[in-house]
């Protein structure tokens, strides 16, 4: 365990919020029993056990990456203007996103399949990365939005020379790598393995966990609703989210008509924090969770759910809200004359 | 002492970095004396003595006002887009600006007089805001960009509102403010607060405190030929510049065509931290600090700097690098559907 600065606390803060011993499995109330049969994780108290469920093995999650990858994560030295960085769009302070329906990149530029930022909190959970899951992993999604030129319009060259022409960043790239050959690759993975550690264990996790005072009676009434209601067929596992299923599966999608993402198969949101991520949607088509709720219904599951039984899985959702790790504002070392200037331009 | 969150941070690095006690003024070396004689202060690093620096007895500096202004400060939520904060331009962790020549603001709007966005570090030691110095104090000018069209294109009413829709954002106001009533007027002081607590000690004022070997003997030589050339004789004071001055006062400025700023009078930037707030003047015209202090000798002084006067000035400059205090980012409270939505038209 070599990430315990960002790990440690985490479970820090999620081990002094459950009460009762986790490990009791032959205790587990039937709702927990219910709930885990679903398919339905905990984050795990246990820093040695996330950090299983969180490594990648090809890229190790170690101190010193996951320090790096924060400084850059919060660099907008990576982008073609210098002012746009990842946390732009996936803002640590807003739930992991920005908060507006369509992403904005450089010059202004709405995304031009009007799609909606996801979350970066727990999208370590996620089988695949981006909504039409054509990344693998975060490593591999972190390359792309940099070069993107409706986002960041950067270029590996730009990014390599930004980062070889700071000597401060040239030294933690060899540290971390033990390379002197620096890429694009490389440098965009240690942002991956920051993001490895972004996850937020809430209250429904300290009641899988064992604690079953964690929720109330009104919010274990919501789980069952989520789960009878059949939600939890998609929306399972550590994210409660993170696989690729048909969208719209049952029914049309009323607003299929905003923006032109044409993908059948889209990677289903995660739930955790969802009250931070309005709006909601591919495309944020929806400021309201409640009409959220009420259009899975009828586009996944071809049920028309009655406002009681949305108002239960919504005050279940609320369970989802996640204590966020602690995150220092890094101080980026300063530029040379070697390093590439901003460039404004729109074309 | 209220606000010791920040500031004894930023005291504990200053005062473990001194060697010699700072009371000995009978001991003072002749550089020291003569630095001081011509004007330039060490921020101290006596808590208290600080304390009444920075504080505002019209809006004093509390440890709740601080971290509400703090959130104030990284909140997109203030902007029209939701998308600009005062960090957008003011990045903490970039020198406290943005490193762009002329600031961006909504719509990719630039600067419309090609004005460059000055640090917020340390601006609290200014006698006045804005390059013009139109505003007499941080909480007055922290209300000028949220509502500029090419930066925050934000309203009254939206800030208002964004505040008042948000509970806990509601709570803290009443809290601090000790008020109901709540005013665009309040917010922003807020703001301005927290911008109060971002002094950087730096080397030299362990230097002038007392710490006869925090500077090399070529950065005592800088500081002498800064002193002699006669740059002291504006930038002065604890901020090494913040009073209002002409420019240019003795010759023409090379890049005076860039922009159309018109003000003879300008405000003088601080020194401190220099070497990380690239690009320079008020129209962000150069990208070279040794060509800057060339410029500033003619058209200030009616000086032809030789190379090695520049050298040496330049090498004083960079033991202006400050300690920055540390802030943690801070997670912001979630919106409610009352809360203005972001809008992104450019008009």
């Amino acid at each position: 365990m070599k990430y315990t600065k960002y790990l440690s606390m985490i479970t820090i803060i999620a081990l002094t919020s459950i009460g009762c011993n986790e490990n009791k499995k032959n205790e587990q109330s039937p709702l927990v029993l219910k709930a885990t049969q679903n398919g339905l994780k905990a984050i795990p108290t246990n820093e040695s056990e996330l950090h299983k469920i969180i490594n990648n093995p090809q890229n190790p999650v170690t101190k010193d990456k996951v320090e790096f990858g924060k400084k850059l994560f919060f660099e907008p030295r990576l982008s073609k203007s210098n002012l746009i960085s990842c946390n732009s769009c996936h803002n640590l302070g807003l739930g992991g996103d920005d908060g507006v329906s369509s992403a904005i990149g450089h010059g202004w530029t709405s995304n031009p399949h009007h799609l909606n930022s996801p979350t970066v909190y727990n999208a370590v959970f996620a089988d695949k990365q981006f909504w039409d899951g054509r990344s693998p992993d975060l490593e591999n999604q972190a390359q792309g939005p940099i070069l993107a030129s409706p986002e960041m319009a950067s270029t590996k060259e730009i990014v390599v020379n930004t980062i070889t022409s700071i000597p401060e960043y040239l030294a933690e790239y060899k540290k971390v790598f033990k390379t002197d050959e620096v890429t694009y690759e490389k440098i965009t993975s240690a942002i991956g393995t920051f993001e490895r550690t972004l996850v937020t264990p809430s209250r429904f996790d300290d009641f899988l966990n064992g604690n079953s005072k964690a929720l109330t009676k009104e919010e274990e009434k919501g789980l069952e609703t989520f789960i009878d209601k059949g939600c939890v067929s998609c929306h399972n596992g550590y994210a409660l989210g993170g696989t690729m299923q048909p969208f719209p599966a049952v029914k049309p999608f009323k607003y299929s008509n905003i923006g032109n993402f044409s993908s059948k198969i889209v990677k289903v949101p995660t739930l955790r924090n969802i009250t931070e991520t309005a709006p909601y949607f591919h495309n944020g088509s929806s400021w309201d969770l409640s009409e959220t709720v009420k259009i899975m219904g009828e586009t996944q599951l071809g049920l028309d759910l009655k406002d009681n039984e949305v108002q239960e899985i919504v005050t279940f959702l609320k369970t989802l809200d996640g204590r966020k790790p602690i995150i220092s504002y890094p101080i980026l070392p300063k530029e040379t004359s070697q390093t590439p200037k901003p460039n404004l331009d729109i074309n």
